[in-house]
């Protein structure tokens, strides 16, 4: 099994930071995102020395009613060249495909003719071989690929050691392990990783991690599955995100020693635009009611609902959680 | 070097609980609770199965004026007989005696005339021979003691090693790992630990772990070194503590599979009483202003006055931070 690479003090130059605030952040408003925020977000991810800005989803227009979603639900080309012209940076421009959501054979031009560098498709363990149907049709277009396999904690360690022998054989670039619940600790995210990476180590491929925030461990569980090797990490501005958020973008670049990230850009990003979203009511970020469901290694949609409404009534909702089973 | 001590799914006998709400919360509105609350919170934590209670400082009341801070600032024997009677329960009451902020001389009573069961001697690593002084002290007198080492974060290792050969030739009970600007990161937590395990097995002592929440690591650095072998474990209700506060009681009681711990009685204390305190605008939590001290390594007071002031211009604050170096 993997060891730590590098150590607390170095630099590891295979680390990609991908910012994930418009499609997860997307989430917690449904993608109603001005073009000056998105914008402002981009020069300063850039500035950032981030790797990969992932923009949003491309869904599926017949299964989704474009005028109920703001528009980074759908990132046609149109809509991302009016934010980042032919992105003339070392940044990539990412998008996630949903198994299932998302009209992959006909939304999708060659990347040629195409200012996304990336296409995330994400799946549940259960759909691996028709998220491999996309990863080919996506490589085949021209794209980097990643496979996301959400909600981890409730696969088993067969299913999950198959699903990576079926990866191991297609052109996917890198293989993401997606805490969706939250409710890895780092030592089970440690294992799971491990297991990720002698598979991807044996077939030149890399591995990503995504979390979520529900027990606080977001960002610890990111920097102890990159101490053995993984090495695309997602994070949001101020850790925006569905439900209780994800790692947060400015622990991680705080924590990086690269001298190409930079925190400084950051912050002016959350002064001026990301404060802003909080005093509007957009809510999202750790609170009682996701620590349940990620201890329960349960989706988070209970909680929020709880959120949505409003509620404090901390111990009637716990037991609703605890009659569920 | 330690190795990691039981797993995930068992019950290790030897973890000892200890709820800081009143004495590390207590920095957050001057030990301004009610009798009422503090009679909520030691009946809570009855149910709860903590282990032990820190009521809060035996401060000298010739340095500090009764009248400017509450009571739990000086823990006089008949305030806590007030709340606890005779104690007629499992858990334990402990104390905090600061190094050179404490009479211990004339304020400790002995301890078959006291209901508390443990003096936590608290100190900065150079000052472990005044600490040793009222640990052998307090232990004549009867007590439990602990030495908890405060801002172990800023002390070098040949220092550490010192301070450590030095406890192990007194009568102290348990060492403290305090990670008082939460700038620990979890594999420099698990370092250290392992050196004071080392040093604790070898002499019949236990190790403690006081976690601050500055880069919202109070948790995973507490899971990581508890893991190794720590076994006496500092949350508070909420994480309420100074600055970005503790290891939040309710993810720690979530956590531990000893079926003695009980997060439920936890959740009816904070919906009735600590969302009150939250809506009083009593003001502890992570925030940018603690993780900046936490990257940093420094003490949170300019990141404290910054929250005091309501300041959100985290910019400016960023670079007056960089600027004192």
């Amino acid at each position: 099994m993997a060891s730590r690479k590098g150590n607390l003090m170095g630099v590891r130059t295979d680390i990609k930071v991908l910012d994930a605030t418009i499609r997860d952040g997307g989430l917690c408003n449904n993608f109603g995102f001005t073009d000056d925020f998105v914008r402002a977000l981009y020069k300063t991810n850039i500035r950032s020395g981030v790797d990969y800005m992932e923009f949003g989803y491309k869904a599926s227009r017949n299964m989704f009613n474009e005028s109920e979603h703001g528009k980074w639900k759908f990132c046609k080309e149109e809509d991302l060249r009016a934010i980042v012209g032919d992105n003339v940076s070392d940044m990539k421009i990412a998008v996630m495909a949903d198994v299932g959501r998302c009209d992959f054979k006909t939304d999708f031009l060659p990347k040629s003719e195409s200012v996304i560098d990336m296409v995330r498709v994400a799946c549940y363990i259960h759909q691996i071989p028709a998220a491999i149907e996309m990863i080919e049709y996506f490589h085949d277009l021209g794209y980097e690929t990643t496979c996301n396999i959400m909600a981890i904690s409730q696969a088993n360690m067969k299913q999950v050691e198959e699903a990576l022998e079926m990866l191991a054989q297609t052109s996917v670039d890198v293989i993401y392990l997606v805490d969706s619940y939250g409710s890895l600790y780092p030592e089970t995210a440690q294992e799971l990783a491990r297991t990720y990476l002698e598979v991807a180590d044996a077939c030149g491929k890399q591995i990503g991690f995504h979390a979520h925030n529900n027990q606080n461990l977001a960002f610890a569980n990111t920097i102890e599955v990159l101490s053995y090797g993984v090495s695309y990490l997602d994070a949001t501005a101020m850790g925006m995100g569905r439900g209780a958020g994800n790692c947060a973008m400015e622990l991680l670049l705080g924590f990086l020693k690269n001298p190409k990230y930079n925190l400084y850009s950051l912050l002016t990003f959350i002064e001026n635009y990301m404060l802003l979203l909080k005093e509007e009511g957009v809510v999202w970020g750790y609170d009682l009611q996701y620590m349940f469901t990620g201890q329960l290694n349960r989706h988070p949609r209970e909680a929020m609902a709880f959120t949505a409404e409003g509620r404090k009534d901390y111990c009637e909702f716990y037991k609703s959680l605890l009659e569920c089973f």
